[in-house]
């Protein structure tokens, strides 16, 4: 038995896929858990191209629903989309020990609680992907850029689990930004993706700067924002105003590109409305924080999820 | 020569065609000025299929652009669709006499102001029309129901014209009702028109109910109408807030259906998203209301223009 830990990775899509391969190239032991494409990658294996390389690798093991383990993971990594119709703890249990380490690769806010309810006696780590992937076949994976993680455990604070999965990650080659306060952090990246990403679906996958360009929209993403910044100082997260005009400044620096729900949306896939937008209007609607224009966005989206 | 007057249409869609059958029937000479249609209703007529009976006509004289007129007419009827690449008073302006009372058929709010300002000295009188009907092929028209208009001098009062026009309407078998607030009752109209018709396109061709039944439809819909009334009472027009009330349960009253514009919009035509909305926000933004909803809605749309 190798010193390195277990990992199983649940929804082994692009995001899935790639940090295997990260943790397998660490020397670690990587199973997988997969529906459709099952047969697919037990018969080929997962192919990765990357910039950092080839990253393609056989799995030691593919699981399906209704199959046991041998032994518990040390750590299962949950790369599934967040979902409504997806019961997230449903997929994790029949696959964790008391002691396996619970890792979520995933969007959104307050999307932890979910599996923290469901196993409060698991560690649970919560991670934020900076990274741009894509699955372009059964098994098949594109990574055209980024990778790092931004990592701490849930609600907050670091522990050995943290620590120890985050050398791995460094240890297979991509950057790991430990957190103490990865809820802050998630408020930080949903300050972009909860304006841009609704509203690019909206404008049917308007670019970032088709966006910004158009009459009234730089007000409008500034609009949406501050009640983004309104919302999470609500919740006791506070953000710098200046991290509006940051965000603008460093969108129109880079060529006009079409975000993953945008993309998600064109090519007939669900997207994650509440992780990234209803849950923030449901915190403001605790604390009773004014939330018009996020509202309005994310009424407009949920009028137009039955259309398919 | 008929004591009736002669009348021009110019814009003989379904609402001008319409309105043109209903004044030959009262006995007017009814010519029109068409453009793509030209050929087709010069050789076979309007035809109207309507639940008033068989409205098909022949026009007294067809035009096109670059013809010159025998006479001016005594009113000249307009009916395009109020878009941004539409200059309306070059539409109307080589038809007209220095007598030629001009007559706007046509939504939204403070449409009229350009044609007042371009023929200053030209009476104008301003309708809504409450119809629904569609042109099915060239020069053929499907009345489904309704054909009541709304009517009043611009900006306000009644005069001669108005009450004659009114009167030949009347007699071609159609109800007007005479007002002298036609600012007032274009607010009511939008009060219903702004929220749901923009919305229903952001929606991607959402029926009444649907917008309704939506998780936060009905409020967002309140919430529309509670800024249109703000507006309108800044621009002087007061609205009771229970109108909000009644416009919704008059809604839910209805069978479900997809309002004009969504029905532009899923055939590929343009949407008068400024005269229903654009000059509403515009309106507020000159009187200072905050219409953080109807804003979000204006912006999407318009960045989703682009994408055609």
């Amino acid at each position: 038995m190798s010193e390195k830990p277990n990992i199983l990775i649940v929804g082994a899509g692009a995001i899935g896929s790639f940090y295997g391969a990260i943790l397998k190239q660490a020397g670690c032991s990587v199973s997988v858990v997969l529906r459709s494409e099952y047969e697919t990658v037990r018969t080929r294996g997962i192919r990765i191209n990357s910039p950092l390389g080839d990253l393609s690798y056989t799995p030691d093991a593919v699981y399906r629903d209704g199959d046991t383990l041998p032994q518990a993971p040390d750590y299962l990594i949950l790369c599934v989309k967040v979902l409504p119709g997806v019961d997230r703890a449903a997929l994790v249990r029949p696959w964790i020990g008391p002691a396996t380490c619970l890792v979520l690769i995933e969007n959104g806010i307050d999307i932890e609680r979910e599996l923290a309810d469901a196993c409060p006696k698991n560690p649970l780590i919560s991670c934020l992907a900076f990274i741009a992937a894509s699955r372009t076949a059964p098994g098949e994976i594109e990574h055209q850029a980024y990778g790092k993680l931004v990592m701490g455990r849930f609600p907050d604070g670091l522990d050995d689990h943290s620590h120890n999965l985050a050398a791995l990650f460094r240890e297979g080659g991509i950057n790991v930004d430990l957190t103490e306060q990865v809820i802050a952090e998630r408020w930080r990246k949903c300050l972009w993706n909860t304006p841009f990403n609704p509203l690019s679906v909206l404008a049917n996958g308007a670019d970032t700067l088709t966006i910004l360009d158009t009459e009234g929209g730089e007000a409008l993403i500034r609009a949406l924002m501050a009640e983004v910044i309104a919302v999470a100082a609500a919740d006791g997260f506070t953000m710098e105003p200046e991290l509006i005009d940051k965000n603008i400044k460093g969108t129109r620096k880079m060529p006009p590109y079409k975000n993953s729900m945008a993309l998600d949306y064109l090519n007939g896939q669900p997207i994650e409305l509440d992780a990234v937008l209803g849950n923030v209007v449901a915190i403001a609607n605790r604390h009773q924080v004014p939330v018009p224009h996020l509202e309005t966005v994310l009424t407009a989206l949920r009028m137009r999820q039955p259309a398919g």
